[in-house]
């Protein structure tokens, strides 16, 4: 079989694991105690690992605000030394199967989504929205207000989510996704439906607890649907375990994960391992909160483009229309950006479909040379943070054509036959 | 002013009103209880009131049904007589301001949403969804199963809602509607996320009640909850109390209410009173569940077409694209066929948007003229039901030209001036 040959039937394998993962919500516990290798010193951060001296502003904040509320220094100068120093261990999530919202940082008693790929037997990590003030610690933000709400999550939210979950004995959260494309949900930006739906999986295992728990119940509630958001850090956890399940797939040149921090934008490779390949950053459209300049913007990292690497979020934009009003665009032009996608990618997910396109499965698999002989990009609807923390707004970004250009020399080098 | 100038006049009014409506769910209660001038030996039944001798099919076998199921009659042939002699009062739903489902039976046992239009004042009521079996009452199926499901409703499910409504305050409905229309609802043929909503309005209160009538509680969410069609029964209520807020209105050719019986297909409009004007059956444009064929489609009644007179259901089809696989159509035809209603309504509705027509409101409030002067007519999606009783599927149906016409003529003799 020629290489062509053999990359062809390598990306079919991936494109098939995609379309199989069943990812379970099985559990929420804090992270030191889910994720293998996360120690108590140990900070995670969006996007390839890098020296600390690379971080920058938000997510160089952000970083430091969860070395302050871990309790691993006591002030921002001990934070930076010791970090420097290798002292607080700094990684990239996805090093531990984790992914993170915008800056997203996790330390060792942040609670996480614990959610296994029952078709492949990985699993993927996603801590836990902070909730609806647009301050927050994964948008570089760290004062009194995000100090508390993340103690409210580690100390109330969390540990009843726990228990409700357990009690359930998992959430398939397949069956919820494939609903709330059908709801006007992306699974990316917009989540309105899948946590509604996710509320209701939950609310029996609720009732029963709320005999003994009502108040801790009634906060629980509050949380999960005091917001749209709600879901999201399960879609991204679902959609790592999901896009995990490709690693490591011979000669495969798909996509197996998208991820911003401070410094560009990186993919991986499912052929290639464990390696980033970087770009600088891209150009967003975005739609901007009121009283806030596009000269704000600012970028402190992300790595909800997983949602995009399953063939989520911009990949299905045509089942969101009501995204105009969050980040702008129109239909139209959602439709045809939508359609276009399917020109870089494997196949047509299985599950996931989108009822515009006459219940069209989403384009799925991103291929590296695909990509790069249309000049078609993967198009991703993200949050939009501002230069002194918080968001800002939301919008699209096109992941820049650089790290496919890499990427693809590095496959080249690996496998020949160009 | 000219009578033109007065009709238009009088239709902005009556526009204005169904956008200014504020349906909100006060209570749940039976409906000998909660309906003025519903005596307990009350039944009624979609349509305009007709005698006994004209009810055939499953609409007669629907009323019969309610006459035993409330203890009005012996058996079959008991029944038959006291509804002949009027010993059985039966009426149509709308006298009374409720609205049926179908064939719309209520007797006075069962429970209704009270629903009060805080706006304007009236109050409109529509009896509770009886489940997913497709062999229903509503359908013209009455058995063991059909009367133990009534019961469960009777006895515990509106007890338990009725007690969490009342802890709630009331529940506005518009917010609700207002944003399942943004997903994938059109609130007549889809509530899937409208039912989803409302239930989240509930749930501190049923955290609440569950301390002491925990199995109560677990009951209601099942019915709450096992499908997608439980918010439509709320979305009927809601339109009702909008419709009848323009009852009245001097001048006005805004028609304020649409239903089936097993007769015809009849309207009524705002400016002539408490008439009905009836044409024949429309044909109707169907997806059958699977085993049923074409002939098996019967008439049996339904007021459900009250979604439509408000600018929701067939005239916000454009929201609901999921309803494809439900009734057939494609994405397409809902949107041009959306976009012709348009041209036969008053305006586009301040709250009710759908996002795929960027934020355009509904077409909302049907002028006869208009509807006679381009040949265009209200389209509605529907349940069907079957010959031998039961649902056997979904689609969409344009009322008949003829109830327009005779309308039209009965405005020139009142109002004159063509």
């Amino acid at each position: 079989m020629t290489t062509t040959g053999k990359r062809i039937q390598a990306n079919r394998e991936a494109f098939r694991c995609l379309g199989e993962s069943t990812p379970v919500l099985t559990d929420v516990l804090p992270a030191g105690e889910a994720v293998p290798g996360f120690t108590p010193d140990t900070i995670l951060t969006s996007g390839p690992t890098m020296p600390w001296s690379s971080y920058v502003g938000g997510q160089r904040s952000a970083v430091i605000g969860a070395a302050l509320f871990e309790g691993l220094a006591g002030d921002e100068s001990d934070a930076d030394a010791k970090l420097a120093s290798g002292k607080i261990i700094l990684r990239g999530c996805q090093e531990l199967k984790c992914v993170g919202s915008l800056a997203g940082v996790y330390s060792a008693s942040m609670p996480v989504f614990v959610v296994k790929n029952q078709a492949c037997g990985n699993v993927g990590y996603c801590n836990i929205y902070e909730g609806t003030n647009h301050r927050r610690l994964n948008y570089g933000v760290y004062d009194d207000g995000v100090r508390e709400r993340l103690r409210y999550i580690n100390d109330i939210v969390a540990p009843v989510l726990g228990e409700a979950v357990r009690a359930t004995g998992g959430i398939p959260l397949k069956p919820i996704m494939t609903s709330a494309l059908h709801m006007g949900d992306d699974l990316h930006s917009r989540n309105t439906a899948a946590s509604l739906l996710f509320s209701r999986e939950l609310f029996p295992a609720l009732i029963a607890l709320s005999a003994t728990n009502r108040s801790g119940v009634e906060k629980l509630v509050r949380a999960m649907t005091e917001d749209h958001y709600f879901f999201l850090r399960l879609s991204m956890a679902a959609a790592k375990s999901t896009a995990d399940s490709i690693n490591g797939i011979e000669g495969s040149s798909v996509v197996s994960a998208m991820a911003f921090n401070c410094k560009g934008f990186s993919i991986k490779v499912a052929g290639l391992g464990e390696q980033w390949f970087t770009g600088p950053h891209a150009t967003v459209d975005a739609v901007l909160f009121a009283g806030h300049t596009k000269d704000e913007i600012s970028w402190m990292g992300g790595e909800s483009p997983i949602t995009e690497t399953v063939g989520l979020g911009g990949f299905a934009q045509a089942a969101a229309f009501a995204l105009q009003k969050y980040q702008g665009g129109s239909p139209e032009g959602m439709v045809s950006r939508n359609l276009s996608l399917y020109d870089i990618t494997v196949g047509e997910h299985p599950d996931f479909r989108i009822p515009f396109l006459k219940y069209r499965g989403t384009p799925t698999g991103i291929d590296i040379f695909k990509v790069l002989d249309t000049g078609i990009l993967p198009v991703m609807n993200i949050g939009v943070a501002g230069r002194d923390g918080g968001q800002i707004g939301a919008g699209t970004v096109q992941a820049p054509i650089e790290c496919f250009q890499i990427a693809a020399e590095a496959y080249k080098k690996r496998y020949g036959g160009f």
